[in-house]
């Protein structure tokens, strides 16, 4: 183990994958997560700041706190992916009323405090929702770029072009005007995109290994990911469904799991046919700055591994 | 003089015409200032929260807060208006460095927080800079909608369709995004756009009349539209200067000096060509609704009256 | 009468004003009507084909030719006017099928193939709808701009805004590209904008003027008129409505009667919301290169005297 | 060999890869080839008829003619690829000024006219440039759609994303708006993306084997795809260059080899980002109708087999 933790923020729109990857983080002894902040995306974000509280009392920890971030994307009306997730966003298994709840504290109004009582490029940021409460805290306070570490963020796609439109993966559709606004603030930003999670599928036999692990949480992971996965067996007739979000924390535990190119990517937002698209420079034939990390491959079979020995030291 | 006195909040990148407008207001016993927000506009916020306290400290108001806001537009790089308003963005007198000096909490933050201290309903707010101030706290907290009573806006044109562009009006160019995102938020919108404003000339009678004023403000206001009205009059080619950012207040004093029309108006925020344009429905021939008061015309006249007899009470 | 008549081609949709337009033409020695070129905008191609080779019968002009030409907008669905110009385009009078029948040739054929049969810069075109078929002219052959003298064109608006849309004028809107094309192609071009036709109202009294002729174009024109006029009248409550297309014959014959500015006009292409916008630089505020001569005024009593003088040596 | 042979037409800008699919056209029996239009694409149009003409020389072909198309693109600038291409856009074999002539009748025109001297459905359009030909005779006479059998396009992409651009192919790219002009108009397109050609590399194994033919049009096609080879080479880092445009012709001879899916692909026209992205609902996920047949894979082994089987038989 380090001798230094990675202090994180989550922010986070649970979702079942949002799910596994705070457990994940929660887990991991070389990641200190200072906080969750919910945000709009799957469903409403008092639905996933209940969500968030329901996932830290299935792991039991009281002492991390849930804010509620902006209640609606930049400019865009809402969308959300209760196709996918489940009335509640985070459907599988049943799961009582929290006692845990949210701060009064707006999310963006943490994130910037806690920017603040912090050294500067100490904080990581792992966004695993859309982008709007890092976006918002970005146009009041530009200084949040030299104040984070990095950013950490599920979202985009090169090769595998969408799954919530033809052209757009979910999280950069749901509010592309954050996306760019962040891919263009100067911060580091690795990017995991669909590139990586369409390779990181959860098979039966994945899953079985899930449902071995005794305690709390795996059980919830389990029922979680067999219902979300249903959505995407069938649209797309894999031998599993891709797991996304639980991709940024494995980069943060396992760099070398991954592969991926320094790049340009800049975020389509004006056009409705390719509204959300991450247009990725893979082959350098622009002039355009690089400005993420794209991450483009995954170790499957061992950021598996990593997942079930987390989610086997949890309650 | 009214019994109840107008709570207003003026959200401001002085700017010469702003400075005339916040002059009116503190002259104005029917409105009660709470305080000054500094957009990023015709200057960097920095220096327009330096204009503003200023202009307070012309005007011996100590008691009145300035809050910087947001440093930047919400995806556009900063323009300025250098061009128009000098290096300062407030050319013309020859001011002291103030004593008066901004505080410590964020714009966004000192609206949020003096509209939850507040009755609903019972705040208006002057925009005489680009909305990105009241564009963020909407992105954070929707129910600013229902907190304020109303928004006065200067910015948009119609016929006279742009200022800063062939196709736009500078507030509106500045932060194209942000003029959408208040005018689709429901909130009641008053325009004050160049329609108005341009036939609001500062001619060389009207000039004279205000150098006859006695007092430190009135003779500060002649010095900057003095030098503010340079670049305009070589441009049109006009009897005088349009003055702007004056008519929001003198439309909250004497609404029965202007006309207008409850319109839709939507505004450009994807095409270079027309960025910042803002579409107004005049004649009613979309189905889209009615989400502003646009005015349209103004008794320049009794307007002037009305700055000259606030400016003389000033000291 | 000037030694060199004017070699004119017309590329109409006929259209009450297109039939005003194409009647002061062929009642003016001034001017040589090589053609008509019958285009989709009002309704159909078909039907203004037919409605084009009504008007020459009325005038008893077997000998000028109609020829069809593209019936689509070059990107977008048609749109029509069938809301003011009625069922057929041209309501009004009672006229009867026409023996004259369009030419097999198409009008982008006929366009090319003239201008290849005589001197360069000898043929002004003059454009009262859509501009799709001399942009396909243009793209299959760009040495049309130095074939062409002129293009005089109905079309655009600036401070007038719109008709069809608030931010566009019926011509430009349906088709934008065309427009662009045009615009951008290098041929000299004449806009009569929206800002002219709106300031020659058919009053009552000019239709009593008119009403006053004999003839039976003159009668058919009133007829037109007292139709056409009804949508306009009741939109715009003026004191008469607009006449647009005869303006272009107007200037040819008269532009002393107009004023002007050459400016830069570029077309909105992208954007849904300002579709076929015609943004104008009247005031060079960038330094987009000169390409037009866009009219602003006009008198409308000389030119309506011009117009009932023509109409007068008709049949 | 098949009774009917394919009658068809190949609009070109060749382009080495133009010239081996013309060849390959020319070597199959079960084709009939009634003519080539030359268009704007790798090199200008003038340049491209004189490639044409000389590929047609070098297969002793002078019954066949050559038609020049526009000389443009629809909206945008010309673009041209002779960094990929050479100088003369088809670089590499040192060829003679050919004595064959592009015709005086332009491509439209021919295309046109051809069409309409033939039963409906009875021919296919081969496109292996941009396809501004086809869109200018779909915008004078749309009945070209009921007049062709089927177009065949090299063009666009879906996980390939692009090679001009990050986002957008070449062809689609240097005239977006006609590419979705064809594929809005309800003509059977069957489109060869980036996805198949990318499939189809020539390897040095593959070369080899062409070296090893006599015949002064394999020799010819060797020292042009030794030349073309070294962009893509240097590019990608693959063990071979793509060879795009004879696929086109390869799937009209054995379309077994490939597999594709019947989809909704639209074309990106009105952002600058993402301009001439074709967006391909590969899962489905919108409700746009089908207006493509996509090829997604290439049988790369046999379809190589087939064009040196082709190549062998010319002289
Ligand atoms: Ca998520
Ligand atoms: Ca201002
Ligand atoms: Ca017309
Ligand atoms: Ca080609």
């Amino acid at each position: 183990m380090p001798m230094d933790r990675q202090k994180i923020i989550i922010d986070t729109d649970p979702g079942q994958d949002d799910a596994i990857a705070i457990m994940l983080a929660l887990a991991s002894p070389q990641i200190e997560l200072l906080g969750l902040i919910a945000a709009t995306g799957n469903v409403p974000v008092t639905q996933t700041a209940e969500n968030a509280c329901k996932i830290l009392e299935l792991a039991q920890r009281p002492d991390i706190k849930v804010y509620k971030g902006c209640p609606r994307p930049m400019r865009r009306p809402p969308i959300n992916a209760q196709h996918v997730h489940g009335q509640t966003g985070m459907d599988g298994p049943t799961l009582p009323t929290p006692k845990h709840q949210p701060e009064a504290q707006h999310g963006v109004s943490f994130l910037l405090e806690t920017l603040a009582n912090h050294p500067e490029h100490s904080i990581t940021l792992v966004t695993i929702g859309p982008m709007t409460n890092l976006a918002t805290a970005l146009i009041q306070a530009p200084d949040v770029v030299k104040r984070l570490k990095q950013v950490v963020a599920m979202g985009g796609a090169w090769s595998e072009t969408g799954n919530i439109s033809p052209a757009a993966e979910f999280n950069a559709f749901a509010d592309p005007d954050a996306a760019a606004i962040v891919l263009n603030s100067g911060l580091p930003v690795t990017l995991v995109p669909l590139d990586v999670t369409h390779s990181f599928l959860i098979t039966t036999d994945r899953l079985q290994a899930l449902s071995a692990l005794s305690g709390t949480c795996a059980r919830a992971a389990y029922e979680m990911l067999t219902f979300s996965s249903r959505f995407d067996l069938e649209k797309y007739g894999w031998s599993g469904a891709p797991l996304h979000d639980p991709c940024t924390i494995g980069w943060l535990l396992a760099p070398q799991l991954f592969t991926g190119r320094n790049v340009n990517v800049e975020v389509e937002v004006a056009s409705p046919l390719t509204l959300g698209a991450t247009v990725v420079d893979w082959w350098n034939v622009t002039n355009r700055p690089i400005n993420a990390h794209f991450l483009r491959t995954v170790d499957a079979d061992q950021l598996w591994a990593l997942i079930l020995d987390g989610l086997s030291r949890l309650p």
